[in-house]
């Protein structure tokens, strides 16, 4: 019988496995957003046992344990060991018939490990056997893994007080890979919480070595440290946010804002909103003067389980889509950079679909000439992150904007083994172009066209776009 | 010529076609949410005719009608004979098609009564007089109909201070299909118009045997109709809310709303909202004390049509879908009622398909592992009844939860004619995933898995959740 | 080999191939909304060549030359040759592939000019040639456009001030195609800017002859000119609106407001609202009287980059989609009108596809069996003039209103050569209802009434709907 994952697996046409297999395939991956940990890179960490690498902090499966019946203890508990864990995964993988993970699980074992079979409570413990006795050789350490998935660059997720110290240490070693930093600033527009607040900006005092009592004295540590991700090779900044913030703002008001939260008092919702109206811009000033892309990921209604919440903590599974308004403050924050001509590369991800159309056409309003694809609707994020949600984005970028100037895929992923997912995202475009070929929606005659953009969508564009 | 509702209608692939003949179609049908007139069943209610059947109180078929140019008197006039209805709906039939309407008509008249032509003025009078004759016979009584269709379990719609007696009499009879009352409390909370409220209030009183002078005997003459409810068979709640209710409150404030509703006086707009976040969390709470599934059924705004509605009333047709923004409230009210370990079996039901993903995610948030799909992202209802609808809704489920773990398909109808719809749905459901191992997205091997998954989804799963 | 737009294009079915071919091709076009200007028809304007009528004044290509990172002087400069903007404009057409821009292009093409090669800038300055040539014959004048493509009727847009003086000269001549004048008084309300729209009031008095102090004489300035835009043929009105406009007010209210901004002052956000709610009900009220259509186009943010806007003004490619919350409004707004049995025929027409159904479900509110399709779902506008943004306006549409009552297309176009885009929409439903029945879920025995449903969307239910 037919592998699941076979040659062909997602292509539906000629036209699809041409593209793909000619074009898309061989093309190195540019990773240029994800949450590895540096310091895995660094030492080069070796994992013990597939249950680990797996379920350890992958808050995708856990929602599905969970859905499926799964006690807690399988998923996040502290006294169960990781092959308890597995056995308990296992039994959910047929359940998620249908659901990404259902691909994921099986591309991940059939590339990295060789394994064709279909994973089941049958075929569990063997399965368990073969891939963790290759992760414990070299060929499946952090940079093995990496290595085999033909990876050049990836941009890891870093705070502004991070000291980079593994990024630095990879850039001396000399190591094939560029392993580069992300500016996420969240923390610095994070004035909810004063005391936590308080606690951040001396820290960041501290590492900047600047001296922080007002608010000019934050940007100025906050560009010290701007200036430090650049000159380890930060090409990029995320900006995880609930909404847009574009309040209008006086620079003194800012700077009573900032006054009073560092004193230690909570500030009115309208304060908020403008003090991170304000960093936003700062933020983005910064971005465009070092010629970097500027991502922004909205919508997200986090911690939505207090009692998990209390007892886990975030990213454990309970965030979801939230349905904010959103046009006019995208509109108003991107046109005030733009206004003043500091409009950096935008990369804007949205979390619910039914934003897809409204950020097709919003891209539209500050695409200057300046660069192909300056601003960039990007690519199915989280939730979106599967074969529906990729097309949808896929297409609605396509009927509203360039589809040939796409920077592609990224994995957004915390595991070493998730790189599939830039196969998984080839196959899906290929599989979309091709169809449109065999359908007469795309003339077959311009496959070489064709060809050259997916070879740019997978990889040229990436590199182009943000200089690596 | 092949007839239109053949064996294979809606199948498009051979393992849709396994998967509905060999697995599905056998499957009883559990029709947990519906509104039939329980006494037509405990006095075995006989049609007069196939117009009347088909046409007393169908808003669908109404707003199909004027759609097409029909006068009103058509629809829901007193003195049109049931065959001048008839005629006109037989004449609009043809320009239905692409509408639900054009399925259900012919399914309806395959299924029910054996007609396999298609419905239009030159057939319209033979298949009256077919139909008509059936409808005489016992065979096509309320009862009748229920056994034609296998139908093994109905849930009807009841208001708390409803006497059950049908249900009773059904019940002590041994009918042998069981017939539950549901828990319908949307008049306990009410509170716009204070008269009308009073007079509800007076009835459960009276029915309930608790006198109601404050809020705290309010709940007490409720509890006392749950408890009845529950001894009659009840195992579920139904809500039709605009929007989810959960603003924050103070007991004392329920009771002095209450006060001040009871005793004539209009409520603000803020004490509306407090009110029934504070009837949904007690309801909810009643719900989760006995093990029962609360269903929420949101974003609906009724009755637009102000002259049609001062003629006809309510439900004749003039509701459509609104655009709520409803992420955070229904965050905050699912997670009052987990925060203090009181959150019953829910199923959630939009009707704006743009909330769909947010839905199959928010209902994540709060599975626990208590239960296999405990929190249930309810099949596509009232306007989303139809194949793009369900469609939508499955693959949402499937991408962003555990679609094997769904409860199905409700009818939510006034007809005992209506059961076909069940055969729609699954019919649909067996095409998608037969589609999907089609193109390899779900492997051919697993043909036996995904047979019980189809036989769970259209009978067992529901059986299991609901405890019938 | 076979030509990229060859006899089946979008074709994917027999039962589609014969819908089109033998039902929809060969009916009339009538245009009933659109921007064509009418001095080029009356004075027969010949364009100077290809370049020129390409792209003077099309957004669509400009947004996507900016994408691919054209220049500005390209799209809109004054001082570069049409020659030079269109060599960049081909430039960029094979990065447009899967935009709708690429088949626009193709169809424009091979309907208008012949010419069966695909545009690329090896093949430009061929084609260029080629174009330009026939544009400067009588053939491809701006009537000789019109005549190619079998136009019956054109509804221009225009200002209840304008002279109309083109529509009357076409109209004595007796030019073969009608040409007629729609209303939009988008200007009349306009109320943002009292400068402005004072003297877009005192305007309104000289060309009606009525002196304008106070609110009243502006209806009636406004009666005078509804009555004379009749007596040119005009049969529709159209308002291009953020939101509707439904706020409560008294005459006496509006009577102060407009004394107010007519006297210098700003308006509040209340009293714009105001204001404008009592002229969208005041103009429907009209429009009604005279058996009109009324259109709203809602749902589009404007003019989102200031920078370009002080550059180049409105309309330049600087709108996107909007997500306004409408639906309770829209009720409100229609209701008013249903409520004193003066509502009109209606067509509404949404920017965000989200709302989709919910159009579909809110026309059904006001469906009274008085016209068949009284209330309609405008066709895919602006942004959704493309397959995916078509087929969803349809599909909504038939899943939950009547298909065969639909008006169909119209271009929104200000392009002689935009014709070509009802054979696009034409092969579209085409294919969709062929589709549809090649799947079972038409009858195939129902070929017939389908052919002629074609024929009545394609051409019939529009003349007769409108009354042309």
């Amino acid at each position: 019988m037919k592998s699941f994952i076979h040659d062909d697996f997602l292509l539906q046409s000629d036209a699809a496995k041409e593209l793909y297999h000619n074009h898309s395939k061989k093309q190195p991956i540019i990773d240029y957003h994800c949450h590895l940990i540096p310091e895995y890179i660094a030492k080069d960490h070796q994992f013990d046992n597939l249950g680990q690498i797996w379920l350890e902090g992958d808050h995708y499966k856990w929602r599905a344990m969970r859905t499926n019946g799964i006690d807690e203890k399988y998923c996040t508990g502290k006294d169960t060991s990781d092959w308890e864990k597995y056995e308990k995964w296992v039994e959910t993988v047929p359940y998620t018939m249908r659901n990404p993970l259902y691909h994921w699980t099986h591309l991940e074992l059939k590339r990295a490990f060789g394994v064709d079979e279909l994973l089941n409570p049958s075929s569990g413990k063997r399965i368990y056997d073969i891939c963790t006795e290759q992760l414990r050789t070299k060929e499946f350490s952090a940079r093995g893994l990496m290595k085999k998935f033909n990876v050049k660059v990836v941009c890891t997720t870093d705070d502004p007080v991070d000291s980079l110290e593994h990024h630095i240490s990879l850039k001396n070693e000399g190591f094939e890979i560029k392993v580069l930093p992300t500016w996420r600033p969240d923390k610095a527009m994070a004035v909810e919480n004063p005391a936590e607040y308080r606690k951040y900006v001396e820290k960041l005092s501290e590492v900047s070595g600047v001296s922080i009592s007002n608010f000019a004295d934050l940007l100025q540590a906050l560009q010290v440290r701007h200036d430090f991700f650049a000159s380890v090779g930060c090409k990029l900044s995320d900006h995880g946010i609930e909404e847009f913030y574009a309040e209008d703002y006086t620079q003194a008001e800012i700077e009573a804002i900032f006054n009073k939260v560092y004193g230690g008092q909570e500030l009115s919702q309208e304060e908020i909103l403008k003090f991170k109206s304000a960093m936003l811009y700062e933020g983005a000033v910064m971005d465009w003067e070092k010629g970097w892309t500027q991502q922004f990921h909205y919508g997200a209604i986090r911690n939505n389980n207090s009692r998990l919440f209390r007892q886990l903590g975030a990213d454990t599974g309970f965030d979801s889509i939230g349905d904010f308004t959103v046009a006019k403050t995208m509109s108003k924050f991107l046109n005030s950079l733009d206004n003043n001509d500091k409009l950096a590369k935008t990369i804007i991800y949205n979390l619910n679909p039914r934003d897809n159309d409204l950020i097709a056409t919003m891209i539209g309003n500050f695409q200057d000439g300046s660069v192909a694809g300056k601003i960039q609707f990007g690519s199915g994020w989280w939730f979106l992150d599967q074969k529906t949600g990729m097309e949808a984005q896929l297409n609605s970028l396509s009927n509203l904007g360039l589809l040939s100037r796409f920077v592609g895929m990224l994995t957004d992923s915390r595991s070493f083994l998730s790189y599939p997912r830039h196969e998984y995202f080839r196959r899906i475009l290929c599989n979309l172009i091709g169809n449109d070929v065999e359908k007469g929606l795309l003339p077959k005659s311009e496959m070489k066209f064709l060809g050259e953009m997916v070879e740019n969508i997978s990889y040229f564009n990436a590199k182009k776009f943000f200089n690596f």
